[in-house]
C-alpha cells in the first residue's frame, strides 16, 4: 500500500529530504546570506488544525465518494508554490475546499457537476497538487459561489488500450507518471515525459496545464504528444477523433490542451508514445559564460539536430547543483535513439559548441548518466523536497520561466535579472541570488528558466515572507513580460500568474475563450478565477 | 508587369498545359476509358458571361477599392475544385459575389468590415482563390445577407521584417508563394512550405486552411511554423505574442490556423524560417507493393529520422505520374540540411527500406533532382493546368486526402479504394481508377491521398458530370469518415467537406467555436457557411 499524499510539503507521508541534504542546503544558505545559523519551524500537524465548517453537504447519492475529512481538505487546499507553503506553514487553511469528491468513473464525475451545479459551488480539479501558479486553491467569490469541491482524480488511474503499431495509448487523466509509466512498460513502450514533478503529477494535469518534460528540444510540450482527448463538461461529455494529423478546422485538442480545469475535466487521451531508447551519446561542455553557452544552443538548434537533452545552467547554478565549480556555464547534452547509433548526430553537435568555445568535460561518448550531467540530474529531483524545510528558515526561493526569441534573449536576460536582484534588495534588504538556466529550447528561441533565493527581511514574522516573495515575483513578471516574454512557458496561468497573463494574451483572444466556455460550462462552476473571470 | 490571374482555370492569363502535355494525358485516358477521342468544349470567354446584377452599393469612401466589375466577380466566384470548374465551364456563376474588395491596409480592411456589417454583406476572405473545397464561393441564406463581397488580400504582399538571428519574419498575409520566397531569398532564408498550390495561394490563405508543405515529416503542416499572427476581426484587431514556446493557456494562435476565415483576416504572422539547404541526400527507393512501402515509411518515421521527403506512390499512381512502369511502388525519399552532411541519416533510411524491400533507384548519393523523384515532381507541379482541358472531355477526377493510425491503415486503404471504385461504377457505368500516394507521414500514422480518373456517363450533357462527381465523393467521403479518418489532412473544410466534418468533430466543440466566432464576428458576416452555420 502506497503512503498517502502529504497534507504539507512535497511527496508522501514518511518521505522528504534526508538529514544529510539538509546540512547540506544549510551550510549553503548560511555561507551565502553570512548567517550563522537558521531558526527552526515545523508545519502545523493536521489535528492542530483548524479548518473554516464545510459549508456543503453531498447529497445522499454522492455521499460514498465526497469527504469533509481534515485530511482530505487540507491536502486539496494548496498547490506547492511558495506562498503556498508559507501559508501551509502558518496553519492558514482559510480557502480549504468544503468537501473533496473522489469519483471512481465518468458518471459519478458527471454526477457531481450536476450536483454542483444546483448547489452553486466551484469545482476544482485535482491531479496531484503540483501547481505552483494557485492553479487547485479555491480562491472564490462568496456571493457566486455556496462553497468549493475538489474534484480529485486519482480512480482515472489506468492505461486502457495500447496500439503497438501507431505506437499509441489510451489512457485515463488521474493516472500518476511512475503508475503510467510502469503499465507501458510491459509493451517496450514510453511516454519520456518526466516533468520535475513527474512522481507528482497526473497525465490529465500535464495536459491541461501544458507541461514541458524530458525532453528539451522538438517534443518540449505535452502539446505534440495527444493523439486525441476525452472531456466531461457540465454540458456534456466530448471525444476528439484519434488522428496523426489533420487539417479539419482549428484543432479541437488544442482548445483543452492548457484550459487548465476551466473547461471540463480530461478523462481519457491517446497518447503518442515512444520507443525506449537503446542507444545515447551525451555529457557534460564546459563554456566560458552563460551566453557562449546560449550561443551554441542556437546553433544546435537552428543545425536541425533535435537533442533530447541541451539544457544549459550559468556559472552559479552550475555550482549550486553541483554541476561545476563556479568558474564555467555547463550545457548537458544528449541524445537518444531506440533505433540507431548517434554518432554523428553528437559529433555535429560538438562541433557546433566548440564553435562558442564549449569544451566537453569527458571524451566518453556515453557519459549520459555520469559527471556533471548526473549530478545535477539528482538535484533536479531531490529540490521539491526542501522548501517545505527552507521556508521555516526565513528563506525566500522560487523558481520562474519564460520563453523569447533569439533576437531578444541577450537583453531580455539583463533586464530579467536585474530586475529580479534590484527588487531582493529592496523587499528583503539584502542582495540575493538570480541564477539561470535553460530548460527547453527552439531554432527561434530559448525557455530561460530562473531561480532566485533571498532571507527575508530580520526581524519579521513569517507572515511577511509572503509579501516580500510577491514583490520579488511582481518585479521579475514585470521585467519578463515588459521585455516580451511569456509568463509560462510551462508551469501554466493558475490564478497567481493571471495579472501578466491578462497583458500578454490578446482582449480578444481572451472574449473568443470566455465564449467558448459559457458554452461548455454555462454556469461557470470550473476554476474560476483560472486563466478568466468566471 | 505579372499578367492577371485567369477567371477560368489555373494560374495566369496565357498560361496553361502545352500541346504535347494534352496530347498525352488524351492518350493516357483514351487508353484507360477505351475511347477513340474526346469532344472538345471551351469555357465561354469573359465577354460571353452573364452575371446576376449586384446588390451591393460600396460607399463613397470605400468605391475607389471595391469593383463590381465582371472579371473582378468571376475570378472571384469559384476556387479550383471540380464542380468549380465544371460551373466555370458551363458558364453558371450564379454565386458571383457582387463586389470584390482590394483593401490596401489594415484601416480600408476594418471600413469594409464596419460597411458589411451595416450592409448585412457577407465576406468571403480571399487570397488566390486555390480552394478545392468551396472555401471562397457566395453560397448565401438570401433571407439573411444581402449580397456577398470577397475580400482579396493581394495588397498584403511584404515581407515587413526580418529577425536572421531567431530565423523568422513578419510578413503579411495576402504575399504569393513565390514573392515571399523572393523576399526571403536576399536574407539566405526561406520558409520551404510548397503546397502544390505555392504559385497561386497566399500565406494567411496557408495558415487559415492548415496548409501542408514540402516537409512530408515533422514540419508537416503550416502550423508548426506560425510564431504569432495579426487578425482583423469585425471586433477589432489582436495580435498574438511572438514567442518560440508558450505554456499560457490554449495557444491563442491556434485558434485562428485553420479557421478558414471565419473568424477574422489573417493580415501578418511572424514565420518561423530555414536556412536554404545545402547537404542533400535522397532519391527513390522501389518497393514491390505499396503496403510494404508503407511498413518502411512507418519504420522510418519511428525511427526518428525526419525526412524532408518520405512520399510513397501506388503502382498506378507512379505509372500515371511518368515515375515508374507499373511494377512497382516507389518512394521518393530525400533529406536536407543547411547545416550538416546527411550520410548517417540516408544509410539508416535505406536500411529501413531493405527492411521492407524497398531498393534505391540509384546508388548515387544525390539524386534528388534526378530520375523518379524528378519525373513525379514535375507531373506535380503541372497538374492543375489540365483540369480545365479534361473537363470538358467528359473526364472526371480529383483527389481527396486524409490521415488514419498505422494500426488501421491496410483496412482503411481497403475499404476507401473499395467504395471508391464502386461509386465510380456506379454513377458512371463503367470502371475507373483509384490510386493512393502519401504526401504526409507521422510515428501515428500516414496522410494517404487518393487520386480517381472516371469517364462521364455517355450521352449526358457536361452539367450531369457534377451529379457523378458528386455521388463519387460522397461515397469516398462516407467510406473514410466511417473508417476512422479525418475528411482533411490539409485541403481544408470549406462548404464541400460540411456534412462530414459535422460528423468528425465533436458537437461541444462546434458549440464552442461557434460561441467563440460570435465574440469575435457578432454579426455572422465572415464566410458563412464554412466550417459551421453563421
Amino acid at each position: 500500500m502506497t503512503a498517502r499524499l502529504k497534507h504539507f510539503g512535497w511527496g508522501r507521508e514518511g518521505e522528504g529530504a534526508s538529514a544529510e541534504e539538509l546540512a547540506a542546503v544549510r551550510r549553503r544558505y548560511a555561507a551565502r546570506f553570512h548567517a550563522d545559523g537558521f531558526p527552526e519551524r515545523a508545519a502545523p500537524s493536521l489535528d492542530a488544525l483548524t479548518l473554516p465548517a464545510s459549508r456543503l453537504t453531498p447529497p445522499a447519492t454522492l455521499a460514498a465518494i465526497c469527504t469533509a475529512g481534515t485530511y482530505d481538505r487540507a491536502a486539496h487546499t494548496y498547490g506547492k508554490s511558495y506562498p503556498d507553503t508559507v501559508r501551509g506553514l502558518l496553519g492558514d487553511y482559510a480557502n480549504a475546499p468544503d468537501l473533496v469528491a473522489y469519483p471512481r468513473n465518468e458518471a459519478e464525475l458527471a454526477a457531481v457537476m450536476d450536483w454542483a451545479g444546483g448547489a452553486q459551488a466551484a469545482l476544482i480539479p485535482f491531479g496531484a497538487g503540483s501547481s505552483v501558479v494557485g492553479g487547485v486553491e479555491p480562491r472564490l467569490d462568496s456571493k457566486r459561489y455556496h462553497g468549493a469541491v475538489s474534484l480529485d482524480l486519482r480512480h482515472f488511474d489506468r492505461v486502457l488500450e495500447v496500439d503497438r503499431a501507431s505506437r499509441a495509448a489510451r489512457i485515463e487523466g488521474g493516472i500518476f507518471g511512475p503508475a503510467l509509466e510502469a503499465q507501458l512498460r510491459p509493451h517496450a513502450l514510453t511516454l519520456r515525459h518526466f516533468p520535475q514533478s513527474f512522481e507528482y503529477s497526473t497525465l490529465g494535469g500535464w495536459i491541461a496545464t501544458r507541461s514541458g518534460g524530458h525532453y528539451a528540444t522538438h517534443l518540449t510540450h505535452i502539446d505534440d504528444m495527444v493523439e486525441s482527448v476525452r472531456v466531461i463538461t457540465p454540458a456534456g461529455a466530448l471525444e476528439t477523433r484519434r488522428l496523426p494529423g489533420s487539417g479539419a478546422g482549428p484543432s479541437p485538442d488544442r482548445l483543452f490542451i492548457g484550459s487548465e480545469g476551466i473547461l471540463g475535466v480530461i478523462t481519457e487521451a491517446w497518447m503518442r508514445l515512444q520507443d525506449r531508447p537503446r542507444f545515447r551519446a551525451g555529457g557534460a561542455v564546459r563554456f566560458p559564460d552563460f551566453l557562449a553557452a546560449a550561443r551554441a544552443v542556437r546553433a544546435l538548434l537552428q543545425a536541425g539536430l533535435y537533442p533530447a537533452n541541451c539544457r544549459i545552467l550559468d556559472p552559479q547554478e552550475a555550482l549550486n547543483t553541483g554541476a561545476a565549480d563556479g568558474s564555467v556555464a555547463i550545457m548537458v547534452l544528449g541524445f537518444e535513439s531506440g533505433d540507431h547509433a548517434l554518432d554523428a548526430w553528437m559529433a555535429r553537435a560538438l562541433e557546433c559548441c566548440a564553435d562558442h568555445g564549449g569544451r566537453p568535460e569527458t571524451d566518453a561518448a556515453d557519459a549520459h548518466r555520469e559527471g556533471a550531467a548526473e549530478r545535477w540530474r539528482t538535484a533536479f529531483i531531490r529540490m521539491p523536497y526542501l522548501r517545505e524545510h527552507t521556508v521555516g528558515w526565513g528563506v525566500i526561493n522560487d523558481t520562474f520561466e519564460t520563453a523569447i526569441t533569439w533576437d531578444r534573449f541577450e537583453a531580455f536576460h539583463a533586464a530579467v535579472t536585474t530586475a529580479t536582484e534590484a527588487a531582493i534588495r529592496e523587499a528583503t534588504g539584502r542582495p540575493g541570488q538570480v541564477t539561470c538556466r535553460f530548460t527547453h529550447a527552439y531554432p527561434d528561441g530559448p525557455a530561460p528558466y530562473f531561480t532566485f533565493h533571498a532571507l527575508g527581511a530580520p526581524g519579521r514574522p513569517p507572515e511577511a515572507l509572503i509579501e516580500q516573495w510577491r514583490a520579488i515575483k511582481n518585479a521579475a513578471s514585470d521585467a519578463l513580460i515588459e521585455a516580451g516574454g511569456t509568463i509560462t512557458h510551462h508551469h501554466a496561468v493558475g490564478r497567481d500568474h493571471r495579472p501578466w497573463y491578462d497583458r500578454q494574451r490578446p482582449d480578444l483572444f481572451a472574449a473568443a475563450l470566455s465564449a467558448a466556455k459559457r458554452a461548455l460550462d454555462p454556469s461557470g462552476l470550473l476554476n474560476p478565477g483560472v486563466l478568466l473571470d468566471p
